[in-house]
C-alpha cells in the first residue's frame, strides 16, 4: 500500500484522518471510497462500490448490498434505525433492479442500552421486513463498552433476485433520456435533524423512510426500459446525479421548479440554511428512462402510495461533459454535491 | 412486543440493560439471541441465528452470513481488524459446507482515525480476500464521532455455494459420531489479550486467523458425510459443542488429553485463569463425521497446513441428553457454556 499512499492524489492527502464529513455523501466520502476502497478492493467500475454488486453465477443474476446505519436519535418522526436498516437495504437492492428477498443484520450494542431498546428496534425492522417481503435470515451481536458507541450502531446486508434481462446502471444512462423522481424531497433529513435537535417545525415533518421496491418491479412488469435507477440517501438528489452523470459522462439538465419539496420541509430548509436537494431522503429515488416511456413510466410509479407525487425533472442532455445543471428562473447553474458536511449521522 | 416482554423468560428480565457478557459467546448472548432475535425475526430452527443461513432459490443452493468485528486493539500478533472480519465470514460461509465466494463490508470509522489505518487494514482485507478466493463486492462507510466508536468497527457479509448435496448442520449429528477438532486451541484470545493488556509472554503466540474453506471443501471433495461444522470463536469449544449438543439433542462426550494446546498458550491460560476449551479461536473448527469417515476425514484435514493438527476429540454418545462432558483422569465432568464474559472484544 505503501505505493498507493505515496500516490495518493488529494484531497485524502489533505485529510491525514478521519473526518465526519468522510460519511456525509458529498465529495470528501466519494473520494475516500474511490481512493481507498475502490483503489484497494479492486472495484473495476465506478459505480461498483455505490450500489448493490451484481453477482454472477450460474443460472441466475443476484444483487448482494450492505449499508451500515449510525443514525442519531434512533428514534425520529416516521422512523427507527431499525426500519431505517431494513428499507435502506431493501431499497438499494431495487436500485440495482432486483427483487428484495434476504437480510442478514448485524448488531454493535452499547453497554448499558436497554433490552426494551434493543426489543423495539427489531420489531421495528420485523415490521419492515414484512412489508417489504424480505426475509432476515442471518445476524450477530457485538456489545462495546460504554461510550465506544452511540446506543446501536446496525449493518444490515441484503441479497435480491433480478428477475428481469434489462442492466440497470449509470453506464446505460443515454442523451435523452428522461429524469424522473419518485416524490418529495428532504423529509428524511429535517425530521431527524428536528428530532435530534429539539426543533419545534411549525408542521409535523415525518422521515419519507419505506420500501421502493414496488414501483420499481412495477416498472419492470410494465415492459419499461429503465437504464439506472438510485435512491436518494446521503448527499441527497444532489449527490445522486452527480455521481451519476460523473459516472456516465453527460450532462443532467434539471428543472428547478419541477422539484417538489413540502412547503413545511421548503420553511424549515430555509431556516437552516439547507438546499433541499442536498439533503438525506430515505423514500425516494430517481430513474432514468427512454423519453417514450416516460409518461408509462410516471403513470406506473404514481398508482403506489410510495411514488405518488413522481415527476419528470429533466433530460440527459447530449454532450459528454459529466455534470448537472439546474435551470432557474434566472439562468442555468451547475450543482455540485455537498463538499462538507450538511447533517452528519442521518442515516 | 409487549407480550413477548411480559412472558421474557429470565435470564433477559434480570437485565434490563445489555452488559458485556451479552456479547461473549456465552451462556447470556445465547439468551439474547434466542429471546430477542430468534423471537422478533422469527428463526424457525434455533440453528438459523448462529450459522451462515441457506437460501433456497430457483436452482442452486446459497449460503448468506453475516459477522460485525469489533475486536480491540485493531491490530494484535498474527493479523489485525482486516483480515479477521474477511476469515471470519469466509470461515461462517464454509461452515454451512459452502464455498465462499462474495463479500460486502461497512465500515464505522471513529472520526479522528488515521486515514494511514484505515489503508492498512483494507489492504489486509484485500490480502485475505485473495487468500481465501472471495471478492469484496460491495461496501459502505459511516463516521461517528470521536468517542462514539473505538478507531473502527467493520461488518462483513458473504454469500457461498453450496455444491454438494449434503445437508450440514446440528441436527444431522447422530450418535456414534466422531467430533474432529481441526488443530489447537486458545491462539487468537490469547494473541489479542497479550496485545491488549501488553503481556509478555515466554513465547510469541500468534493468532491463529485463517480462512477454513479448503479443508472444508476437500472433506466433501473426498466424498466424507459431514454431520455438522463449526468453528470456534466468541466461546471457543465449549460452547459451540454445547450449542451443538443442546441443538442436536445430544451429549457430545470429549477427551481432555486428547484436546491440543501448545505450550506457551497454555501457561498463559494458566496464568490467566482461562479455561483454553473457552477462548476465541479465528482458525480452528469441529467436524461431526460418522465413525467410519473419521480416519479418512482426519487424513484429508492434515493436508492443508491449517488443519495439519487435527485429531478426534471425542464422540456423540447414544443419548438425548443435550450435554458436554469431558473425560479427564479424575473421572468426567460436565463442560457449560461460558456464563459471563471471559475477554470482550476478542473479534
Amino acid at each position: 500500500m505503501t505505493d498507493f499512499t505515496l500516490n495518493c492524489p488529494l484531497p485524502i492527502s489533505r485529510y491525514p484522518n478521519v473526518v465526519m464529513a468522510h460519511g456525509g455523501g458529498g465529495r470528501l466520502m466519494h473520494n475516500l471510497i474511490q481512493h481507498v476502497f475502490v483503489s484497494t478492493f479492486g472495484g473495476a467500475e465506478p459505480h461498483a462500490m455505490h450500489d448493490a454488486a451484481e453477482l454472477l453465477g450460474n443460472g441466475r443474476r443476484l444483487a448482494f448490498t450492505t449499508d451500515a446505519y449510525v443514525v442519531r436519535p434512533l428514534f425520529f418522526p416516521g422512523g427507527c434505525i431499525g426500519d431505517l436498516a431494513v428499507n435502506g437495504t431493501v431499497n438499494d437492492l431495487a436500485m440495482a433492479g432486483a427483487r428484495p428477498r434476504w437480510l442478514s443484520a448485524a448488531f454493535v450494542l452499547e453497554e448499558g442500552l436497554p433490552i426494551e431498546t434493543l426489543i423495539q428496534v427489531t420489531a421495528a425492522m420485523s415490521d419492515a421486513a414484512r412489508r417489504a417481503g424480505v426475509t432476515i435470515v442471518a445476524g450477530d451481536t457485538k456489545v462495546v463498552e460504554h461510550g465506544r458507541c452511540d446506543g446501536m450502531y446496525i449493518t444490515t446486508s441484503g441479497v435480491g433476485v433480478i428477475e428481469h434481462e434489462q442492466t440497470v446502471n449509470p453506464l446505460q444512462v443515454r442523451p435523452g433520456d428522461a429524469v424522473l423522481l419518485s416524490g418529495d424531497l428532504a423529509r428524511h433529513g429535517i425530521a431527524v435533524m428536528a428530532a435530534r435537535e429539539g426543533f419545534d417545525f411549525d408542521t409535523d415533518v415525518r422521515s419519507d423512510c419505506a420500501p421502493l421496491a414496488e414501483p420499481v418491479m412495477a416498472l419492470f412488469r410494465a415492459g419499461i426500459e429503465v437504464h439506472c435507477l438510485r435512491d436518494l440517501t446521503r448527499g441527497g438528489l444532489a449527490s445522486a446525479l452527480v455521481e451519476i452523470a460523473e459516472s456516465a459522462g453527460v450532462t443532467i439538465a434539471i428543472e428547478d421548479t419541477a422539484i417538489p419539496v413540502a412547503p413545511a420541509v421548503f420553511s424549515a430548509c430555509e431556516l437552516l440554511g439547507f438546499d433541499p436537494m442536498q439533503v438525506a431522503n430515505e423514500g425516494r429515488f430517481v430513474a432514468f428512462v427512454p423519453q417514450e416511456h416516460a409518461d408509462d413510466a410516471l403513470t406506473t410509479l404514481r398508482s403506489y402510495p410510495v411514488s405518488s407525487g413522481a415527476v419528470c425533472i429533466g433530460a440527459v442532455r447530449d454532450t459528454s461533459r459529466g455534470m448537472v445543471v439546474v435551470r432557474t428562473l434566472g439562468g442555468e447553474r451547475p450543482v455540485d454535491m455537498l463538499s462538507g458536511e450538511l447533517l452528519p449521522r442521518i442515516c
